[in-house]
């Protein structure tokens, strides 16, 4: 049945003699053999075990294996997926999880074993994070902000080997999402990177549906095999922790002043944009603008990055038209996403990659952010707590914060009579140069190097104040802190979103 | 501000003399130099004309250009572009367009004077491919399947430098789409792939919309420059020619039988799925279906391919639950595709790349698809006429008819007093062994290899008869065609889906 010879691939190069890797046509599923065969058409990307997929990925020591954290505390695939890798007797695996939180505690055991002997990861929570932050491990783990991860990925500096995605359904060709199934966890912006990225991709679904599914977040064209598990993640642990909702006074006052600068900085006019941070008083913030925006006549074009149920209240009430959601923040989110057309699924590459061809967060008006400390040069610290230890998360921030043409921080000035506002951060992961407004509970701070914003502020009466007063006030009530005592061991190295290095975190003394 | 110093650098690098390549931070914006400028955030993407956008993307002799052909007969910008790319001076280029079609005549000129030298393309029509199958060019031209162009791009035989895609709105960044705005395509399934791999992407927009742009079928970390145009084509002109809609009794007979073929075939069943091609008879046999499909209370799954107002009406109804779109066939297509929810947009990476990790047409149970001549052994030709001369396109041909699990060609027994069914095809596009069913207006034939058919159509009291048999009366209506004279110089090479050569054209004896 084949009609080309070889005589014909000879007359090409005689004609055209650079055409030289031609082959002729030796049938019609030659590189398709599965076609060939009714059932496997069908089955081709299912295994029964993880375990089997990890034999099919043929992963083996010293690869990189990644991961998302959409189901932030509610995880249940990464503990799962390493511990089989472990029981298989791989090791000295880069882990490149998107983030890392509490729930991932047993991974402890992993780097003692030599299971895991690196980390990329946007942050670090929990014991893990202590024992990191006490030299558990040889090399350091690098932080990096979620769009600097994109281009560490992009440049291949993390190379990942095998991506394990939890979804809550696909069908059996591998379109996936996270918005319909059982446990929904919204968007699935980081996996969708990894899906781009990754040599092979596993989906770690709960349910199968039919073909095709509806929507695609992972589609067909980026999944190597599937597996069923009986549980991928807890959606009612994803607002647990850092997307908390607060009824805490002093968090709603603070709020309440971050919508005031908001409103008189300049910025805040009919299309404007925004994203609220994972931070209790950022996300409360969101709720106090509505008045403002009713009386004022104004809707916002789009808000921004992590989505909160109180965001999703806005775009409901016709208050922001459109919705670009990398991380579904709790499951009001992630069921908005489902549901409404102008919620939009974006990846992280498309979130805030300072290495793609378009970062959204160039075109963010407004962002408000949370710290764990502050500076007289306004750097901030979401990463280390004030004894050293590795608590947080460097996420978007420092992304968003340059981006946007007003990046506010909300914090209390002080904190269990441990100022959050001090002389120099224990860890910059945002440089000073990309922060605007400090808000605190005891006032105001504007960044000098934006005085048109400081008169705006000072005109709506607003407790504008210099950054030295608001510190001198807040040691006139706690002293100044001690230092933190550190070994000279690395612990973890500070990637800003263009990969450079802008700090390091040392060991914490015992 | 920088708190990270060489010193911390070299301390990393004691610590892990692998990590070498770590440089300290030297300014929030080093790499996005455009985030210290207001305006030039917004508008960095923005070219006054196509030249601007060319020079831009640093266009040279030798290099490869590509184009999607959603818009069909109605494009408005591939003779544009490559006027422009003309008048500028550069010469030697390779053109990529998924396809070529009548209105592409101008190309001729640009061949005679050396702009374009090799062209890549799923098909040709009208005085092009007229002249070239008389031997305009030098090298040449590759003619692909719609799913083997993505191959030939992921493999890098086709290594596109600059995209020059047209869209009907975008925003400033670049989230574009064929469903809004004035001249809507529908489905941008071609330019999505070349979004994705060309090294540069220009769109050509008729209209810009607020960011962010919904939905985003090309996305803003795929575009570097934006240009607006009056005009980038009229989609009454897409169902012009290989889309028509038919009304000839002889074409709605064959579209009829193929209804019963369907029927028959032991594929109609709840959940099956379903591609018609362009041609008037498959077309029209969608609308047969509808009865059937009610009375047995059958619904599809979902319809892949190419999107017709007739599928989309069966959509509508209830019958077909998802459309998987790679190119809208006609307005109501494209309407559809920005109005219903389960009218989904496809990539040919998605809809039929054999090398993709999963094609939709793996997942076909039935396609109808035309033909310009058949053979004995039910190889198909859908690219040159009786005369040897170029007319048609590869498009979806070959992979869906391996892909899908009962491939049913349509076509009249006799052309204009020339037989369709032959002894040899002039050219073979699909193998035969891909072909299950010949449905014409004389009778049935099916594969051999295919007797469960075969005996199921019978059964239906389908007038199934040998393919011999059917030549035979073939030729006794027409008389045995003359063989058609060609010279030795191969002016076509048709890869099969896989990059494998499946046979070449000749330059036709003038």
């Amino acid at each position: 049945m084949t009609t080309c010879t070889n005589n014909n691939i000879e007359a090409i190069k005689a004609q055209q003699p650079d055409l030289n890797n031609l082959v002729p046509f030796t049938g019609a599923n030659t590189t398709t053999p599965y076609l060939n065969d009714p059932v496997a058409k069908h089955t081709r990307k299912l295994c029964q075990t993880i375990e089997e997929a990890i034999k099919k990925c043929e992963l083996r020591d010293g690869m990189t294996i990644s991961f998302h954290h959409a189901f932030r505390e509610g995880d249940k695939v990464i503990n799962k997926v390493i511990e089989t890798i472990s029981n298989m007797g791989i090791k000295d695996l880069t882990l490149a999880s998107s983030s890392l939180l509490s729930c991932n505690t047993p991974l402890i055991q992993h780097i003692k074993n030599g299971v895991v002997t690196q980390i990329y990861t946007s942050g670090m929570r929990g014991e893990l994070a202590d024992a990191i932050s006490h030299g558990l491990m040889e090399k350091p783990v690098h932080i990096h902000s979620h769009g600097g991860r994109v281009k560490l990925i992009q440049s291949g500096e993390i190379n990942i080997d095998v991506a394990f995605l939890a979804v809550s359904t696909t069908d059996e060709m591998g379109n996936a999402n996270g918005v319909s199934g059982k446990s929904q966890c919204g968007s699935l912006g980081y996996a969708m990177v990894d899906a781009q990225f990754a040599k092979k991709v596993v989906l770690l679904t709960e349910d199968f549906v039919t073909y095709p599914n509806n929507p695609a977040s992972i589609r067909q064209d980026q999944v190597d095999y599937i597996v069923k598990i009986d549980e991928v993640g807890d959606p009612t642990k994803i607002s647990v922790g850092a997307a908390r909702i607060t009824s805490n006074p002093r968090e709603l006052m603070i709020a309440r002043y971050a919508a005031d600068v908001i409103e008189h900085s300049g910025y805040f006019k009919d299309g404007f944009s925004i994203q609220t941070g994972s931070g209790a008083s950022s996300t409360a913030a969101t709720r106090f603008l509505e008045n403002r925006m009713r009386d004022k006549n104004i809707t916002a074009s789009f808000a921004l990055g992590g989505i909160t149920a109180s965001i999703v209240d806005l775009h409901e009430k016709g208050l922001v038209k459109r919705l670009l959601d990398t991380q579904s923040f709790d499951g009001t989110a992630g069921q908005s996403l489902g549901r409404n057309k102008d919620h939009i699924e974006v990846s992280t590459n498309v979130y805030a990659n300072p290495a793609s061809k378009g970062a959204s967060v160039d075109e963010l008006d407004i962002v408000i952010l949370s710290a764990l400390e502050i500076d007289l040069n306004f750097n901030v610290n979401v990463l280390t707590g004030s004894d050293g230890v590795m608590r947080g998360a460097s996420g978007g921030h420092c992304d968003t914060a340059t981006g946007a043409n007003l990046t506010i921080i909300v914090a209390p000035l002080i904190r269990s009579r441990i100022p959050t506002l001090i002389e120099k951060v224990t860890t910059v992961v945002t440089p000073g140069e990309s922060v605007d407004v400090l808000v605190t509970d005891h006032g105001i701070a504007v960044n000098p190097n934006r005085p048109e914003v400081a008169e705006r502020l000072i005109a709506a009466g607003l407790p504008v104040m210099k950054i030295e007063d608001l510190y001198q006030r807040a040691i006139s009530l706690t002293g100044k802190p001690m230092p933190i005592e550190f070994e000279d061991k690395i612990v973890g190295i500070v990637r800003y979103r263009d990969g450079s290095v802008i700090d390091v975190v040392r060991q914490v003394k015992d």
